[in-house]
């Protein structure tokens, strides 16, 4: 379903193709060959997995270096290598920020930065990139470096992935780490850890296990150093090479940033309402029900309100995957769900149930959503409830880009979960302020509309015509709308949005969690 | 340290060379080319881990076999090629027969057996290698099938490894497994698994983790069927191909056996009595002491009097690692050790106790012993107390052969913890009914002298010359011997030992734990 044909927009550019989405991508940028997207699940892997050198640490070898400048010396960190990190501590680490300052003064330049995920607290890393200190980054930008991306571009397109297609590249070398810096609040010195005890503990530490597993070298930062051996090991020391103590690996209050409230707004309390009516009534909701919960306002709101079905009609459901908040702890607690299966906790009293309740499960991001494993958890959903920036009419959803195109929040596990999930709900609003949600293109596809079921806003639900099942089940039962209904109400109340203003320059790629590529980000002008 | 050097003893193998062991060693056999010991820790690894194909396992698709047979078909197997399995269930297995069994039903033949270990219950292989299904093995061998190779051989020498390394030829290909069967006394449909729980529960899994890591295929066999997700999850749904569920996968009360009981015998006693001794007097006792329990009726006793000792001193140790009994659980609930790290259960107190326990932490073979990762635990010991066959004056031990020839144990851990603890303590009684064990020579090399510091008698306590400091530090405090003492007095008593009558032909090789060879084995005439 693509063809290759050339696009005389920029001359130096390679010739487009056109993906199953519907963009034009390059077929090669910055010597990177890439690969159309095709559809959910169309792609096979072939190959191997990537293998990291053969180690030995005999008896009597040290882990423990007094410092992360002496860490980046051992572990033999050049200029023009990548160095990786997880995001657990959200807007409140402070690891990213040390070991680039480090970097910096270490002379060392042209280091290509693959965090799972960037937060306003990473800003002065903007000083880094003028100066050459990074010059690429791999990884889901949130705030100001995203911004700063948006405005000037870096040496080659930052690579966007979702949580299971960034464990994907690592896993299969598409994303070579050379060194991962992994953050953990508790660890023994030679290298067992964890987030989920200690002054900044952060729970599930799930994004780590990926780059422990295949960056060649691996250095374990704590500013909570116990007796060997600590346990629960997330990190064992067969990974980690290196162990080094701070003074603080940063703010855990951090990690509970204004994303993860309950919405107060009545009209959004609806949207969240009416998801668990229309769930009631598709028949989805019953014993063993499974689903992913989110983070942002309305899902919160879904998963309270689901909760409160669920203990109202006596059923146990079988696991919540999550990005996990109090609101699931409180599922668990009650008996309302057996299992919570968490591969990053997004609140404290999560951090907190994770360290205590062995039913409260720690995952990797390669358990989470990983398309390239036996099976991935995401698979295993029954429903999953999500959120958007933009909604086209063909059920395409933007996480990434404002509508002014800046580059401004990561994917996240948005596609993993829509893909795999049976029913995958987006809800958002109509409108935020005078910026339409629904719009006849998104800005960016971060998740493809055929991975996405069911669209509520505050002005009616709309049912992707392909799950006529959906329809179906629901009709006389509870009204569905239209998403072109939706389209025209918006475009009534504050009309037609204007497009970004955007030059040709390509800043980043959406990669899809396949491998392939659903989308090109472009310079705003 | 070696030579190479022709013996003419057989003119069809290769050149032999001498390692550093002192044993003469051919340079290639059936093909494999061998690389000579040299010494404990001589041997840095090059190059990368074995990677396995990517896999793509998408929702919808089953994992769930209705038979062992239909999942041998979805493997792929085929003439020549490896299956392997675990052993946690020790003489109860009954995976390994009924795999083989089928297999054989299949017409399928050549296979390579890759076990962890094999017991006396798998006496059935021998009608299968005298039928050609299986026509080589790479595993441990306890009892009849050890005697049978002894006495007959097989197509290709069987490689003897310890679990450390056997972990490490797993992990870097030198053992390349095509499928893995796993038995697992808990599982999901999507293959999350471990041996803690239900009614065939064999504890820790710690054999199974290199197996997932590696095998090109795993299926995860269990008779415990349970909702998705099972946890703890041992192994993870991310490794595992396809789930059969049978029957039984065995008798968890074979797991007990004959020589995981206490020494009843007074000069057993009096031998583990005179190692706590010893430790005390060496100034090895003291508080965060760790140490490495064996299953052998002294190391036992030895662990109960240390047991004893730490408690009347007021002593809190940091970790047992093990082969965990119940007596090592007693030190955990009374509080003289921190934690427990286990990579096999050896009785059902110890089964019962890492369900329960969250300081009864489950380890894998590679974290146990394998040399070639960023440090292992035996790198963390203290202490450790292993069995013998034979010693001999240079302190090398013997555990696989007996002094007839016969091949009838594996090496266990023996050659990890002897290696990397602080303090090696062989302990043996002089004699053997009229079978002496300290002799000139030992008739295999399972663990080179150059790892064995103390070795404990009912005639005396000998320390190898090469630890002055140990002999040093009891020095007037506690008489020890000269082990050519001890050699003396068991000669004296029962003369001078006949050697094994053996053929040329090499029926196994010893492989030391980090790849290099230690000593081959003869066909018993």
């Amino acid at each position: 379903m693509f063809t290759t044909h050339n696009i005389l927009i920029n001359p130096f550019v390679f010739p487009f193709m056109l993906n199953a989405a519907g963009r034009e991508i390059p077929e090669e940028i910055s010597g990177r060959k890439l690969k159309p997207y095709k559809g959910l699940f169309s792609f096979k892997p072939k190959g191997r997995y990537y293998a990291k050198p053969l180690k030995a640490v005999f008896p009597g070898e040290t882990k423990i270096l007094p410092s992360i400048k002496e860490a980046i010396k051992k572990t033999g960190l050049q200029d023009g290598m990548t160095i990786s990190f997880h995001h657990h501590m959200r807007n409140g680490d402070a690891v990213v920020n040390m070991v680039v300052d480090e970097i910096a003064r270490m002379g060392i330049k042209h280091i290509k930065l693959a965090p799972t995920a960037l937060f306003p607290v990473h800003e002065p890393l903007i000083e880094h990139i003028k100066k050459g200190v990074v010059s690429s980054i791999e990884g889901s930008l949130n705030g100001p470096v995203g911004e700063y991306v948006s405005r000037n571009g870096l040496e080659e397109p930052v690579m966007i992935r979702s949580h299971g297609g960034r464990a994907r590249a690592v896993r299969s070398g598409d994303l070579h780490v050379d060194v991962a810096f992994l953050a953990a609040s508790m660890a023994d010195e030679y290298g067992n850890c964890n987030g989920m005890l200690g002054q900044s503990a952060f729970g599930a530490m799930g994004f780590a296990v990926a780059d422990s597993l295949h960056a060649d070298h691996v250095v374990v930062i704590t500013d909570n150093l116990q007796p060997y051996p600590v346990s629960p090991t997330t990190i064992s020391q067969i990974w980690v090479d290196y162990v080094v103590e701070v003074e603080s690996i940063g703010d855990p209050s951090g990690i509970q940033t204004g994303t993860m409230r309950i919405t107060k707004s009545p009209s959004r309390l609806t949207i969240a309402r009416n998801v668990v009516k229309f769930l009631d009534k598709a028949g989805v909701l019953e014993d063993g029900f499974s689903f992913q919960a989110g983070a942002g306002g309305i899902s919160l709101a879904v998963t309270k309100f689901i909760h409160e079905y669920m203990k109202k009609n006596g059923m146990v459901g079988d696991f919540v995957m999550g990005g996990i908040t109090g609101f699931v702890v409180d599922m668990l607690e009650d008996g309302t769900i057996k299992k919570i299966l968490d591969g990053q906790s997004f609140d404290l009293k999560a951090v907190e149930s994770i360290a205590r309740n062995p039913d409260h499960v720690e995952v990797s991001h390669i358990e989470f959503g990983d398309p390239h494993t036996c099976g991935c958890v995401v698979n295993r959903q029954h429903a999953c409830f999500l959120g958007a920036t933009e909604i086209d009419l063909n059920f395409n959803v933007n996480v990434n880009t404002h509508s002014d195109g800046l580059l401004l929040h990561g994917i996240g596990g948005h596609q993993d979960a829509a893909a795999s999930s049976d029913v995958t709900v987006v809800t958002a609003p109509l409108l935020r302020g005078r910026v339409p949600v629904i719009r006849e293109e998104v800005t960016t596809i971060s998740t493809p509309g055929e991975a996405v079921d069911v669209v509520a806003t505050d002005a009616g639900i709309a049912v992707n015509p392909a799950r006529d099942d959906l329809i179906e089940a629901v009709k006389g039962k509870m009204e569905i709308v239209e998403i072109e209904e939706l389209y025209k109400k918006a475009s009534r109340l504050v009309g037609k949005p204007e497009s970004p203003q955007c030059t040709d320059d390509i800043i980043a790629i959406v990669e899809y969690r396949d491998g392939t590529v659903l989308d090109v980000v472009r310079k705003v002008k």
